[in-house]
């Protein structure tokens, strides 16, 4: 039990006055899934639940506990992979309140929308006016956007429409001490010194509570086009990537590459799947590219296709030929982390590599890791488009699994150190939290310095999200 | 003549002794080029011209400033319009002799360049892979990257590619105190706490010198389509974007504007330039979309425009022919400035507004400015698409010029007080500088209290850029 469970009386009263009676709770029940990460590795605590409705709901309850010198977790949708929303007796600021669009602007092309709106939900809101917010992930159901652009949030459309970060045109945000700094606006161009939005994103609540965003919007594709490739290897699927986009000039918007194992695991698990391919191939991918126009879409997905069928690249194909079959080939990538959950435990990594190097780094890692732990079943599979992999180490007998997660730092030092010498990322898209900052001190000290500095001169008192990061 | 001028001679050695014969000048016709920026505006002095030749140079130098508490100006191109390398006294430093290119990785979409390279060459580097390097502007002849990267530089592209900002996956730098920052990397996804190139981007090299950076490639266009259009108004150049962006499913790679006077300056003072429209119209767009495959191009650019004359938006249009004539039009737009210098003297303004208030902020501007200055002659152009717009009041009576440029504060404040009431920025592209730091003080404090804490923690002594942004 930490310092901050006992916080005193008359702070917690100003707290519940500030909020009014709808805008906190001390309710064990109501607490409870707020502080247990989604996949049950972190569990913790608060003294009390606060839920702010407006940006100066947030200031106020910011400003009390920043007088106080007490200690803030913020939270959106709680879906973090690394434990950066879990608080372990800080105060707990939800924005789940705060669902307002504020502003939807179609001849600038973008939206402002508070923090606690759920991304599918932001998806719908583009769709409504005919334009494309791009954002797409696993848990977009209950992901908050708030917390998206804390993460700088990935997922499968970033090889044509950027990270989280490159979505973003505007912040609000409370600081540390409970200013408010407004900084929302609908701007492409905008040079009037540092760029302070992008020091809170991806800054994980370190440097200040996220409370709207003004996002930039896209014109819907008047097209798609989906493939389910057959392929013999990484190698071949990295190069095809290099020619799928330079025959279509740059329409492939999402790449996605899978080993047979990854198949094996879906088909097996997953109801009403089916293989698309007549034959088994050793890696397959799934590439998605969007047209403007339906006029030569079909045609251009094809002479890729038979562009790399000629280079020994492509072993074989199929295109989606409806939304419906597009829908059935992108379930097999997409439950990919559902089956492996059904085979077993796992020890994951979200990493990065250069595009170039992809095909190296996963001889050169799954050798070694097949040399230490010949039981581990490597399942090596994600955005390959970005260079993003997650490279997962698989124990699929029940009876080893305590005896292998007990060894799981060993894995993942082999992992991570052969994503150094690749000149890669330990953290692609998941975020630091608390999962990974040994991790980040020890790989990056000169990194850390210069992000301690900065934390120190914005967050002297250490308040906002602790441990995190740091 | 300031303090820095009287360096210590020991420091004055053993810079020179850092660097070599070849790495440094004391020559005042070498130096003189240097401490004067391309406009005129700014003249300074330096008491020696460093020219470090590689990352470890430049950290020795910086080394051995920080360490005697002496002031820096770094220097690329020399092509700031805001005075942001102009020394006054400061210790100078070139980047001009760093100039590699340090590795190109087609599979990966990337190249590492050094900061003295022009970018007029790296287009070329890019083309020569089969790539584009999307950055285009005018000063593309002297500028170079490390300074494109400080300035955070716009140009034509943005609307497609976006500014430097999103063109750059890695940086590398040197820190105020003679620190290497090595944050080269070709990864499209990193999440490792903060994200330290974005403060050095845009940051005028207040924070350290950029050295390295790798840069993002895109696929060449398969197709390139041009139009110039006549239309009534920039409200009526607005919504053609929004149907052109439709119509061609995000094809859109620039969208500039401008009056017709601009084009009657550019038709008296430019040789070999014809209005390729058989009537007047008061306002003209170029529009360029470019396509992955030359199929059905044309085809959607003719769509776009018939469907923008139904709508009575276009009142007239032509489509280049062939690649000399794409050259033709592009250079009635991009002539404006030198045909305005031709015209007589003028008050600039770099300014950006959201697109969809664009034509509001135009008439609001320009009916303050006639009111107060009827003798002041606005012609306002630029790149619409991005919500940019080069306002600038022009006065063409030479007697007249001195009085007129002496009311010139008084012109600024209307339009940038006009700026500030439609949600714009004071800057669009061009930077802070010397130029403009009075008036970001004074219109965004809470921005420049924050952004001074980062200054203070990652600069204490204050050597680097001095006077630049505060």
């Amino acid at each position: 039990m930490t310092a901050a469970v006992t916080l005193p009386a008359d702070l917690i009263d100003n707290l519940k006055a500030a909020l009014g009676p709808k805008g906190w709770s001390q309710d064990p029940q109501e607490i409870a899934p707020h502080v247990q990460d989604w996949r049950g590795r972190y569990k913790g605590e608060t003294p009390i639940l606060l839920k702010p409705a407006s940006t100066g709901e947030v200031s106020a309850v910011v400003r009390l506990c920043a007088e106080a010198g007490v200690a803030i977790t913020p939270q959106g949708g709680n879906t973090s992979l690394c434990g950066a929303a879990t608080p372990q007796g800080e105060v707990l600021i939800s924005l789940k309140r705060m669902t307002a669009v504020r502003e939807i602007d179609t001849d600038n092309d973008s939206m402002t929308v508070e923090a606690g709106c759920v991304l599918e939900s932001l998806q719908q809101t583009a769709e409504g006016t005919n334009r494309l917010f791009p954002l797409s992930l696993g848990s977009q159901g209950s992901a908050m956007i708030g917390g998206l652009i804390s993460t700088n949030a990935g997922g499968v459309h970033v090889l044509r429409y950027g990270m989280t970060r490159e979505l973003v045109l505007g912040l609000e945000a409370v600081l540390p001490d409970g200013t408010i700094w407004s900084g929302l606006t609908g701007l492409r161009k905008d040079n009037t010194g540092y760029d302070l939005k992008q020091l809170l994103i991806g800054a994980e609540g370190t440097l200040g509570i996220i409370t709207a965003a003004t996002l930039k919007l896209y014109p819907r594709p008047g097209r798609m086009e989906l493939a389910f490739i057959g392929m013999n290897s990484v190698d071949d699927a990295v190069k095809f990537l290099g020619m799928a986009k330079q025959v279509s000039g740059g329409a492939v918007t999402a790449f996605e590459v899978m080993p047979n194992l990854a198949l094996e695991f879906v088909l097996m698990r997953i109801p009403n799947t089916r293989d698309p391919l007549e034959a088994k191939h050793p890696w397959y991918v799934v590439c998605e590219m969007s047209f403007g126009r339906p006029d030569g879409a079909r045609e251009t997905m094809e002479a890729a296709l038979e562009q790399g069928f000629e280079a020994g690249l492509v072993q074989d194909a199929v295109i989606a030929e409806n939304e419906a079959q597009m829908q059935d080939l992108w379930r097999l990538r997409e439950s990919i982390a559902e089956a492996e959950r059904g085979q077993g435990l796992a020890v994951k990594h979200d990493v990065s590599i250069p595009v170039s190097k992809m095909s190296a780094f996963i001889d050169v890692a799954t050798q070694r890791v097949n040399r230490d732990f010949p039981d581990g079943i490597v399942v090596a599979f994600g955005h390959v488009g970005d260079g993003n992999v997650h490279y997962n180490i698989a124990c699929i007998d029940p009876d080893a699994h305590a005896g292998f997660m007990a060894r799981a730092g060993e894995m993942s030092k082999i992992v991570y150190d052969t994503v150094d010498e690749f000149g890669g990322s330990i953290s692609a898209e998941h975020g630091i939290g608390i999962l990974k900052r040994e991790e980040l001190a020890n790989r990056k000290p000169v990194d850390v310095k210069v992000m301690r500095a900065i934390k120190q001169a914005l967050d002297p008192k250490g308040i906002m999200n602790p441990r995190v990061l740091f």
